[in-house]
């Protein structure tokens, strides 16, 4: 088969598309045919030789796809050779063929193409792991998203509203936030041209954002502090803003409130399987009532992953970059 | 009556025994004639013009007590005249008379005398809604208690081992590290002596602890990060070692760990009776059972609160410092 790989860390041009052996399912794994996979900045930090894939994951970058299943390992049940199905992956998803376990295959959700199903399994692993089992966003409750455009971003803003939250998001232009508008967000912010803790100050009457699903890291951490209700959480989902900040334990301590920090890439597949599970049974029924879809900036051939990272890296895309196999 | 009052913040003798004029019970409030208080680190705060009472309570210090119920308020059911009680109050304890609303009292345990069960509200509460409500602490997960020896400390062993977890502490001194290994504290660390990150290190495997409950806040926040397991649950309740401090992020999500930090006194009332039924539900039979019991440094009259004060200041005790009424 033929997959990207990196023969030394570097900018978009690190990414080769050659002919690799296949991968072959182990127990309790599957064998899926790509027919697409999508962009995550975990990828670029792993082109960049940042981000080394987890014990025993494939070298080849990729979080997640789309395809049939064209083989199953021993002991899998529940699944048979031809299903269409989306996976979220520990690596790999930029081939031809890839291995996943069978506990983070999902299936394409009704009203959904098979193509744009690789724009799901990561999105929606994060955004319901991070802000509902987590943070425990209840309906009525105010989400802050930062990046509201970005593929998480447009998740995040579509699940929230599916579940009766009111949503607040930052975003650098206006297109952008008028694309989250559109998706359902209600409170709208230029993080160019405005501070985002005065915004939503004055938009919750001083309440403050009960959840916030940020992925600047030590950048914003005072300011999502500040900007956090009483009872309020702050779930971390990247450091784009770098790694240590400082923190004011005062102000959290007196609202009560809370931080988390996860990623999905590392977690043991027990994990990753009542991800996967939840989001079966919470998020997949939203697809086929028409509340939630994928939302794809564009879609490029995966041998030119390169041109993908170059989007994803200029932030120039709304909602996730697709790769189509070949 | 007879309250301790504060006509000027300052050390230990600002603390003034004065006759103030008897409280008075509202809609679903209760009149409790006081048998004894406890000091907490708060009412130190609170003397030295640091921290004032939240709006609604009483002016005089004293955060707990028990005695006798002398009083119903209006709209109060489930308690009678001469019950005896304790209670989590949000000052006034210090005094001859306090009143409470009514979800913020508790029987006297089974098997713990009237006056000693002052000792327990703010430590039962604190330690349940935090350890337990909070973050969660499961049988055979590790808990690490800093400050093991106080008052929190004391009780927090207690539950933990009542619970089936494996307790760590880290005290000041082999006397107080003795202690609570009376109590049933697994992993004892000095302070002074010994590098608490490295300790529990070693004494887990490398795993780390899974729920840290810490009362220094900023001096300790970096290393406690360092010290939680994968998953772990870092439960901020104090800030005796300051309010800012450096937060690797980086860290806390390589762990997938979370932060939280709370405090008691300025809750709503509802979530201060949430909290009081938990405490009443699963902590009360356990001193039935004989698993746990207040642990009371030494009793003071509460006339002579300043002598408790100046105990507390210089940590020379271990568990609670009582004030006795007249």
């Amino acid at each position: 088969m033929h997959a990207i790989t990196i023969p030394e860390p570097g900018g978009p041009e690190a990414l080769v598309w050659d002919e690799v052996p296949d991968p072959v399912p182990g127990e309790g794994e599957v064998l899926v045919e790509v027919v697409a996979s999508a962009v995550n900045r975990a990828d670029i930090l792993q082109r960049q030789g940042f981000y080394d894939p987890p014990p025993g994951a494939s070298r080849y970058p990729g979080l997640e796809c789309s395809g049939q299943v064209a083989a199953l390992g021993p002991g899998v049940s529940g699944w048979a050779v031809g299903d269409e199905v989306c996976a979220l992956l520990a690596g790999g998803g930029y081939a031809e063929k890839v291995v996943v376990p069978a506990g983070q295959l999902l299936p394409v959700p009704e009203g959904v193409e098979l193509r744009q199903a690789a724009a799901l399994p990561e999105v929606t692993c994060t955004v319901w792991s991070n802000v509902f089992m987590v943070a425990h966003l209840r309906p009525a409750e105010t989400l802050l998203v930062h990046g509201g455009s970005s593929g998480i971003g447009t998740m995040a803003i579509q699940l929230a509203k599916a579940l009766g939250a009111r949503v607040a998001v930052t975003a650098g232009t206006k297109e952008k936030l008028d694309y989250c508008a559109e998706l359902g967000a209600d409170i709208l912010i230029n993080y160019r041209e405005q501070d985002f803790v005065a915004e939503i100050e004055r938009a919750t009457d001083g309440a403050g954002a009960d959840v916030i699903l940020d992925n600047m890291g030590a950048k914003y951490l005072d300011r999502n502090v500040q900007a956090l209700a009483v009872n309020g959480r702050l779930a971390i989902i990247g450091m784009q803003g770098g790694a240590k900040g400082e923190l004011n334990i005062g102000t959290l301590l007196s609202k009560r409130a809370a931080i988390s920090a996860t990623s999905l890439r590392a977690r043991p597949l027990g994990e990753k399987a009542a991800i996967v599970a939840a989001v079966r049974e919470h998020v997949w029924p939203l697809f086929a009532d028409g509340h939630v879809r994928p939302i794809v900036d564009r879609e490029l051939p995966m041998s030119d992953a390169a041109s993908a990272h170059r989007v994803v890296e200029e932030s120039g895309h709304i909602g996730k970059v697709l790769l189509v196999a070949p």
